[in-house]
């Protein structure tokens, strides 16, 4: 293989063929082909595209390119569901447990956040004792035990992409349709669930700003992953508010765990149980329909969905009597109300402002190495659609004594705009 | 500067500014911006091309990245030639003496070849003692003294433009207009010549395949010349076919001498007359016209401009002798004639079927490490329009003993149509 003969095929709109493809991601892989070669593939790709084929060969070759687990002994179907982020995401949470409850496996290898608030492992990190790093064999125990275990992105899982990603991220080449689609589904295709379910937020804190970039990025993940032999389905979620009451990490298990027993936010609960629902009638497990619905919701309600979230933090190491005792999660040492400036109606709330003020916090990261305040965020936040009267708390702001709060709380009363 | 912002704006179309084009050159030059990113920059300058503002910039960070050279203080007014380089391209050689002669002081510093039959610095290596690297000060004073002088690129000229060179040949970047324009013209701004004139090759055998393209090219080189304050010409010439009937770098000075002392190929010489009288009239020196072409041919035909030449080849430590005695240049072991198949008018040559023959000889180099037969390549070729009789030479190949001449040979008979 020469690889400038590629980036120019390519860079003329070509169709590279699998064997290419996968000599290239290999070279890539074992060091051989230096990040220039790569970086300006990339970027004609950008601007090329890649047709089906080739991003399917691209997604099967960066998934080989390390460890693919083989959950077809697992004792029920495995599914798992991806969102593609947003602020106040915390679906994992709820959904994972109550997948396993209804008869599903959910093997599920999670991401850290970075930019953003913090990702699903760093929420869970906030409970003490929770062991994201389980082994592979621990990982299967725990699934094939409990129904459901949630770790991290371990370093043979998919290197190609761990490498690529990095690049992406300083060379401008992030925003590539067939990119995202290889990087997101060789994870988790790596993972082995027979089924995946696709969350692809929508908004403008999310990648995709409209409603047909969502669309697309929903239709080649799908596409991916029928070609490669999984189940898929895909829903389009709102992200121009944040999702929720809560951004933070330790605050997001709260809600979570709130939603788990039947409480919380009724746009969290919501996007659980259709997800949920959708994993289910996606591996065929069960039918979708308003029956189903039901029977999520007491699922929630009953407890049941809760204990198997207990289950899951204990055998990952974590301490299950959070779920009973919600004091147990970091608590901030300063927690303090921002105040409506107005009386009206909430006609907005802009999540990427809501997340930038949480990451000022110290709820996120700007550079990988950065440490979380999990404690630090957003709790009670109103939520557009609601009437407020001057003076009444918009959101309870959560951080350490030693945080500079002013530009977040500034971000804050930006991002609520009331109408008298 | 943030060096994947720059990447992005030129990614989606936007306008770089002059400082930074500049941050980023200079960030590449001292090794704090890594190649990844200058790759997928060159990429989207690919895609995305680049205003008349945007291409001065760079060629002039990059001609600033090291030395300029002052050459203001010559005796008489300072002009260069570019050409964009074909097979059996040896006007360099009669073209920098003839101008001397006319009027001129000719600082000229050029590359060597690659992929390609050698360049003029392998074509000057094959007079005995030649020095093509000489002291910048050595070069202003044979300039000055004599009037020309040839010598290879210094470390210190230019050297982003050598940096950003080789990365493109692996990156699938080199077919861009304004990066093309920024690398020929960083070099030969950097000569500090007050007039830089321009033969654009056209043709099968060229960068410049159509005439739209070399028009375009050697429009984008005049603007960038005249922004940064240079008088510019420009003219295309046809690089479908060998020019000449040398090929190989002793041969094509040996060619060189006969059209320096009145003879050689009518192409040969009709494209240095063209080429000098521009020079002549671009520097304001003399109006172009039959009377100056009539006494640029008799500057040949009288053996002035074969004397200038021996006098630059003697103050660079060259054997002079060569001129009156052409059996100096070195000689191959193998001289033989390949005849022609057919009789009947040759109506083609295909010049990269026979430049891709003599780097077979070893005329040229594969690698930049790959030493040179300075002796190999062709001659007393058989040009286009001309008759032939079965059995006739269509040219003398020139070879050592121990080359395996057989895919030369075959390469040779596929480039000659020969039309009964």
């Amino acid at each position: 293989m020469v690889p400038q003969w590629l980036i120019e095929k390519k860079r003329d709109g070509g169709e590279l063929t699998d064997g290419e493809i996968r000599d290239f991601i290999r070279a890539y892989t074992d060091g051989t082909l230096p990040d220039y070669q790569m970086a300006a593939f990339a970027m004609a790709v950008f601007f090329r595209g890649m047709t089906d084929d080739e991003t399917t060969s691209l997604t099967d070759a960066m998934m080989r390119s390390g460890d693919v687990l083989d959950m077809s002994d697992m004792p029920l179907p495995t599914a798992d569901k991806h969102s593609t982020g947003g602020i106040g995401d915390k679906i994992s949470l709820p959904l994972a447990p109550l997948a396993a409850v209804m008869g599903l496996d959910v093997p599920m290898i999670s991401g850290r956040g970075l930019g953003i608030t913090g990702g699903t492992l760093d929420k869970l990190e906030s409970i003490p004792g929770y062991d994201t790093r389980l082994s592979v064999e621990r990982f299967r125990e725990v699934v094939a035990k409990v129904g459901c275990s949630i770790i991290g992105q371990t370093a043979t899982l998919a290197p190609a992409d761990k490498k690529l990603y990095s690049l992406r991220d300083v060379t401008g080449t992030v925003p590539s349709l067939p990119l995202i689609t290889a990087s997101i589904m060789s994870k988790k295709l790596a993972e082995g669930a027979e089924t995946l379910v696709f969350d692809v937020k929508c908004g403008r804190a999310a990648f995709a700003q409209t409603r047909a970039d969502a669309e697309a990025l929903a239709a080649s993940l799908q596409r991916v992953g029928r070609l490669l032999g999984r189940k898929t389905a895909a829903l389009i979620s709102g992200m121009d508010r944040p999702l929720g009451r809560c951004v933070g990490n330790a605050l997001e298990v709260r809600e979570s765990i709130e939603v788990l027993t039947g409480g919380g936010p009724d746009d969290v609960r919501d996007l659980t149980v259709d997800l949920v629902a959708l994993m289910l009638s996606t591996s065929g497990v069960r039918a979708d329909g308003p029956e189903l619905r039901d029977e999520l919701r007491r699922r929630l309600a009953d407890g049941t969905a809760a204990a198997k979230f207990a289950e899951m933090v204990a055998a990952q190491g974590g301490d299950a009597s959070c779920v009973e005792n919600l004091s147990r999660l970091p608590q901030a040492e300063v927690v303090r109300d921002i105040a409506a400036p107005a009386s009206g109606a909430i006609a907005d709330v802009d999540a990427v402002k809501i997340g930038r003020a949480a990451l000022l916090l110290g709820a996120g990261r700007c550079a990988v190495t950065d440490e979380i305040d999990h404690a630090a965020g957003f709790s009670d936040l109103r939520q557009a659609g609601e009437k407020v009267v001057a003076g009444e708390p918009l959101l309870k702001l959560h951080a350490s004594r030693k945080t500079d709060t002013a530009e977040a709380e500034r971000l804050v009363r930006e991002a609520f705009v009331i109408e008298a």
